[in-house]
């Protein structure tokens, strides 16, 4: 499989593999040319390429915390596949796991779901771009946070709607004011995404800026405009800081979608259970035809063993541990990674994610002079992040992930990388090693570059 | 939840619950309007509601193997979870998966499908909606058999294609001809959907059909026009028959995807995994960056499941157990439908389902006149078949589909209902009786009409 391919121009997609005929012209349609991806995944196969060569790989690029799932869950959804819940069941998702949801989203925001208004997803992402489908005709603008999750840009360009993204700043800790989402709204809003707290940043959202937010929402965004609240790392929080979700404020519940699911509270991104509560049960019925069209419905022994993880007194227990791993982790990089020429990293106050600012590294190596000497078709598609990422995956076997990654649309000149601490503690450490070597080796980086491979 | 709300024109979209706020206006896209639903799933609350006043239903309705999950492919799934396999894992599908998928679809059909063109799916479904999405621009055409799988025409119209139906005349065994299909392609050809075995009519396709068909697509379908063969019911085929794939003629597998899945042979409709092999790679790449927007990866552990499933010995052992049973029963059925006046009924040679022309018994209970006489607006939601199969489900607890259910466009005038009969013998023999009682009520008709609930 062609890597390039997934984030190449529209002409690359036609390429084909040697020897076999060419594909037709036309063949793909031409939303088909719009679509992004997740690198996360999609470097995959080139650390898989790293290992074959018998190199080890510290893997700071995917979401994915390092902890097995825990006993009660998997025993629950061994226990569902002995009796035998195999077979179909309800599209929107069984009654048992969206009263668990219900409940414990109701409990946490102190407000009323019912079980009517909750659909489970084949995970955490089909309701991003389903949400689009339903709310968004072409043209239609979808506002989401940038650095952010790149589906959500994605998603956009792919319907054809418009991505307006909402920059994110590091001087306000990676947030935004209630007055600059005001300056983006428009009549033709019909989508506003948040996500706290937020990935790639680790950001967390206070109950001043909530507010300022939700009062913009409510002088100043359509009637048709849905807030869309990915709220999937709402386990996530270190230093005592408590979940917040904008469905808690007056006003906001009516015409908030909050999403969230398995794969980050209880380390089961393998499980892909995830759910969205709608602001009424007729969308809540919109989505589960929609269910019923893609993919009839999800494994209800997986959905059994969500429910026995939302609700039993056991995952507070396992909770705690990850929550404790994470902050003991996160100390450890946020510190090491300052000492680094050139990095700068704030401490994040939820997720599993570091931001670092590598503006003076990239300077430093040469990776900006590098990059405005690049052929112009080619730097299009790169950055000076995204060298300096590649030259510490191919030539030091560290994994991370470029500032691009996060929505590429108004991201020229911003150089930071995103590390997941996910990842054990000593492989941690040796990642730091590894980054503070590369980040002194100019002429391997001027080698790198020179050599042509991998830049984007 | 509305069930009215699934199938309702558009503006019925946008009734709400009593007691909730308003949905403001333009609230849903466009597409939103369009998309239609599979009935197998949305009587599932009419189902639960009748079960709830104590009653028993027999469920002709959903195509759901009756048996368990055999032993072999339960134990390798929750062998993958104790060996904690529940994390992300390869977008495209896991590569022991789509190496046993390659293997065994290259050996039946006598072609080379290697892994790299095989990608996996959330269930048989995704891939139906994934690929219209892939080939088609708004006002490109899809053909599809009518009737068949319901989901094929739901896409089209979601997605602005076309939705080109081609009609299987029951006088030449629910089949159609080369030139039947040639009258249908034009140059805005993208998509054309074969399903043998068929799903609701159980047709299978003789070698000089298939060898029609081939020809009449290499004569006059544009280039860019990808064959869709759904071969999700290869394994249930009887007296003999044995499955025929259009790729293993010539010409045929450069342009035809090969969908299939574990729900119908395995009896495992709630693994959701489904898979589709690509002409190329290279569209094998597309749809493994689809999979990474919607749905990040599927389960690990019911991947490795699915690939014993394929490969396992003790497989077709338990396939020839279902076998057998689905031909004891269609024998009972088909006779005994037979012998009710005004049913006449056409013996399948694959699937599980019967799908009894009803005309006669319509035009004895009234059901034609009954229709006839509707205000317009319901008169358009339903049918004199609908009509027989909600008095069947409301009034003698027989749940089954009508014609409509399984493509509306041009289905007018037609009188069948689709029986599955993946349910057990005695609650076939139950539905039987059933039946026959309901054929004589014609006052009971009359009755029920009069009374105008669930009349579509």
């Amino acid at each position: 499989m062609s890597i390039a391919l997934l984030s190449a121009p529209p002409q690359k997609v036609l390429q084909q593999t040697p020897g076999t005929a060419p594909l037709p012209a036309g063949l793909f349609s031409r939303r088909t040319q719009r679509i992004g991806s997740e690198n996360a995944f999609r470097i995959g196969p080139q650390i898989r390429e790293l290992e074959a060569r018998g190199l080890k790989v510290i893997k700071c690029n995917l979401g994915e915390p390092d902890f097995p799932l825990a006993k009660h869950i998997a025993d629950e959804v061994k226990r569902q596949i002995d009796l035998d819940l195999t077979h179909y069941c309800d599209p929107q998702g069984i009654l048992p796991l969206r009263e668990a949801i219900a409940r414990t989203m109701s409990a946490r925001r102190g407000i009323s779901i019912t079980p009517d208004r909750v659909v489970v997803f084949p995970g955490g992402k089909p309701a991003i771009g389903l949400t689009q489908q339903t709310y968004c005709n072409p043209g239609d603008e979808v506002i989401y946070p940038s650095p952010g999750f790149p589906i959500y840009e994605s998603f956009a360009t792919y319907l054809s709607a418009k991505p307006v993204p909402l920059h994110l700043r590091e001087s306000a800790g990676f947030s935004f004011t209630g007055r600059e989402l005001a300056a983006l709204i428009t009549k033709r809003t019909r989508v506003i995404i948040l996500n706290f707290p937020s990935n790639p940043t680790g950001g967390v959202v206070s109950a001043e800026q909530l507010k300022d937010i939700a009062d913009v929402i409510r002088r100043k965004a359509p009637p048709q405009a849905r807030i869309y609240s990915d709220e999937i790392y709402e386990d996530i929080l270190f230093d005592g800081h408590k979940h917040r979700s904008i469905a808690s404020l007056p006003g906001m519940a009516e015409r908030t979608i909050i999403a969230g699911g398995v794969s980050k509270s209880f380390a089961w991104t393998g499980g892909r259970v995830g759910w969205a509560a709608f602001p009424t049960a007729e969308e809540a019925a919109v989505f589960r035809n929609l269910n019923i069209n893609y993919f009839s419905c999800i494994p209800a022994y997986n959905q059994m063993g969500a429910a026995v993880a939302l609700e039993s007194p056991q995952s507070a227990v396992e909770m705690a541990k990850m929550r404790a791993a994470f902050v003991e982790r996160r100390d450890l990089m946020v510190a090491g990674l300052n000492a680094i020429p050139g990095i700068t990293c704030r401490k994040p106050g939820g997720a599993f994610y570091l931001f670092p600012n590598i503006a003076g590294l990239c300077a430093d190596l040469g990776a900006i002079t590098a990059h405005r000497k690049l052929p112009a078709a080619l730097r299009a598609r790169t950055s000076p992040a995204t060298l300096v990422q590649m030259f510490l995956l191919w030539d030091y076997q560290v994994a991370t992930l470029d500032r691009r990654s996060f929505g590429r649309l108004g991201s020229e000149g911003q150089h930071y990388l995103r590390l997941s601490i996910a990842t054990g503690l000593s492989d941690l450490e040796s990642g730091l090693l590894r980054i503070r070597a590369a980040s002194g080796d100019r002429a391997g980086f001027a080698k790198f570059i020179a050599k042509g491979q991998h830049l984007c």
